[in-house]
């Protein structure tokens, strides 16, 4: 019988580096690898619980940022926590919030304690340091706590890349420290921009430390697609085998197959929720926008043979119509196709890894090579 | 075995002239009195038709100004019609255009042949008269047309009010002369004002002319209660007993009520599912905007006993914070909790006539009182 934190690798594909696994969470199982619906304000925009169950959703993101803002860590805990307050009985992964406090939020003063910083949604003045990152999540009562870092922008010289190395490890040993909720593990950020030997010095110190799982941070942050690869590649090596591996905020197709083939086990990514907003529907052959006047007629489903229930009850004609009208059923159909897309694709890739042939699987699939450009990962749902 | 048109009226009500009625569509029963959610561009706001259907939903109303102005009868029609093209099996009336020519597009010309406007979406002209409103319900293929009326406004002069009326009725002679969907019901429009031998003179005429139902038209067009009221008996004592009587647009509880008392069987209104979007929760002791700061850390649901997914499952604390937040999901809960207060209200009626009690059920509920002064219609939800 498995505990929380265990981690099984079940598998590894013979093909390529990619792992069959399996984390324990207080909250139950997740099977790795694993695409995480991202609830930034404690929802998948426009998704019930429901659905993401009926969906066999195993595990969600919340973000810790957006949380703190609003509506505050203090009446979700007294709400019961994230899971109650949500309605979300599986898994839920906090990241710190390091991320937005960066990129999203008006920055006033970094130090070593900590950022403070005025909101994106009033200008209210906030400080977040390694302490209080992690004194919100044991609040929210998540399943996966991620520890406070500094998020390199690209490009970046190295001398910054070691400041925020420097500091990132720091948080990181402080974070390991904190007080957690029962059964919450931590997950230690490996950062270090584009240099090779900065990543795998901040991989060994994190697993000096000892974290129950460690991300991948500070990639898909505007580089070119190669150096999105040489991250994981700089990050992986120094990573232990019997621990999961998170490639944060990444969640094109054709980059989180190329990660599993490298061992990564988790990803998560607002695209498939966001462009659903925006009127763009995934398939197995790409994605293309429902809105186009070419789908004025057509009465084919979002997808062929996709078995969700947007495609089984509703035309293309319908769900353009529904989008150009502004019309909320419409976001709510392309979330569930692209949430349900997303599904088959990873339940194919851990098929693949099971029967040793993933290299042919991304071989043989289109999958991707039309998601590159796209912008992968924001601040702000 | 009841056939296409059929109303069957089942019980009247010992305490009032309220009556149980079922009428026979080509898409299935309604059973009334009966509530109509609005789905204006063939969807009920933020509802999937499973979601109506859960609620056991008989019938929804579409708009044929909307659906002419986007995406064109054309387009619906080559989708299999209304009901294929928005995924909905039951019955569907479509209202006939007029009220939303009226009242929210750009007036260029009115004559006896119909109106010229621009639409309210891109001011394009388009031109609707008797025969067009027709020609568009047809292809639609609702289960239920209306003639196409003029629905005055208030206050309106008795000279207006009667050159309406003739334009009403000669209008509705030549709709219930036009081609038909297979099955489809015609249903005649009474107006007249405030003034009763107006009203009474139409509803005999229109009784003339012969229709498989009668609406009430042009009341709660922003006049006082007292005279909606009158409104009703103006023109109901001239309507023929043996055909469902539908009151246009009204959905407010104390207006529904006092109406099923005076024996109409249908309505419709945009209520429930507007003032969801606008954060406002329908209970039985009335209504409350679920945003206030009182409900910040309120761990109850939107309505204490509700049976709903939404109160199953949230608190208003979480619904509160959603709709703050801008989140759909709030929409979604609050959109689906109204629907089911007004499905229970409806069913709580038709079971107090059946028992001969609506005075008393009418006396001993306190409901919409909190609704009075609500404007319950609107051009566009």
């Amino acid at each position: 019988m498995s505990k929380v934190g265990d981690f099984q690798v079940l598998h590894v594909d013979s093909s390529t580096g990619a792992r069959l696994g399996r984390l324990t969470t207080a909250h139950g199982e997740v099977d790795t690898p694993v695409f995480m619906p991202v609830g930034t304000q404690a929802t998948v925009k426009a998704m019930t619980p429901q659905e993401l169950l009926d969906l066999d959703t195993q595990i969600v993101l919340g973000n810790t940022y957006h949380l703190h803002i609003r509506p505050g860590e203090k009446i979700i805990e007294k709400c019961g926590g994230l899971h109650r307050f949500m309605g979300w009985p599986r898994a839920i992964l906090t990241d710190s919030g390091g991320y937005q406090v960066f990129s999203l939020a008006k920055l006033n003063r970094i130090s070593d304690e900590g950022v403070e910083f005025q909101s994106h949604f009033d200008g209210a003045r906030h400080f977040l340091g390694p302490v209080e990152v992690m004194e919100i999540q044991r609040r929210l009562g998540s399943d996966i706590a991620m520890v406070l870092d500094e998020c390199t922008p690209y490009p970046c010289d190295r001398n910054y890349a070691c400041k925020a190395l420097e500091r990132t490890l720091a948080w990181a040993a402080l974070c390991a420290r904190q007080p957690r909720a029962d059964g919450q593990l931590v997950f230690g950020i490996v950062q270090g921009s584009v240099y090779d030997d900065l990543r795998a010095r901040c991989a060994s110190e994190l697993v000096g430390i000892g974290f129950d799982g460690y991300a991948i941070g500070g990639v898909s942050v505007g580089e070119p697609d190669e150096l999105i690869i040489k991250g994981i590649d700089d990050s992986i090596g120094s990573l232990p085998a019997d621990k999961p591996r998170y490639l944060m905020g990444v969640g094109t197709m054709h980059h989180m197959i190329e990660a599993v083939a490298r061992g990564v086990d988790m990803f998560d990514c607002v695209i498939p929720t966001r462009l659903a907003r925006h009127g763009t529907a995934f398939t197995r052959k790409g994605r293309y926008p429902v809105k186009a006047a070419a789908y004025s007629e057509d009465a084919r489903p979002i997808e062929e043979d996709c078995g969700c229930y947007a495609c089984r009850n509703f035309s293309r004609a319908y769900v353009r119509h529904l989008m150009n009208t502004g019309e909320i059923l419409g976001i709510r159909l392309l979330s569930l196709h692209n949430l349900f897309r997303y599904r088959e694709f990873m339940n194919e890739i851990r098929k693949a890894i099971a029967e040793n042939r993933l290299a042919d699987y991304q071989r043989h699939t289109g999958l991707g090579q039309q998601d590159r450009g796209e912008k992968d990962r924001e601040s702000n749902e």
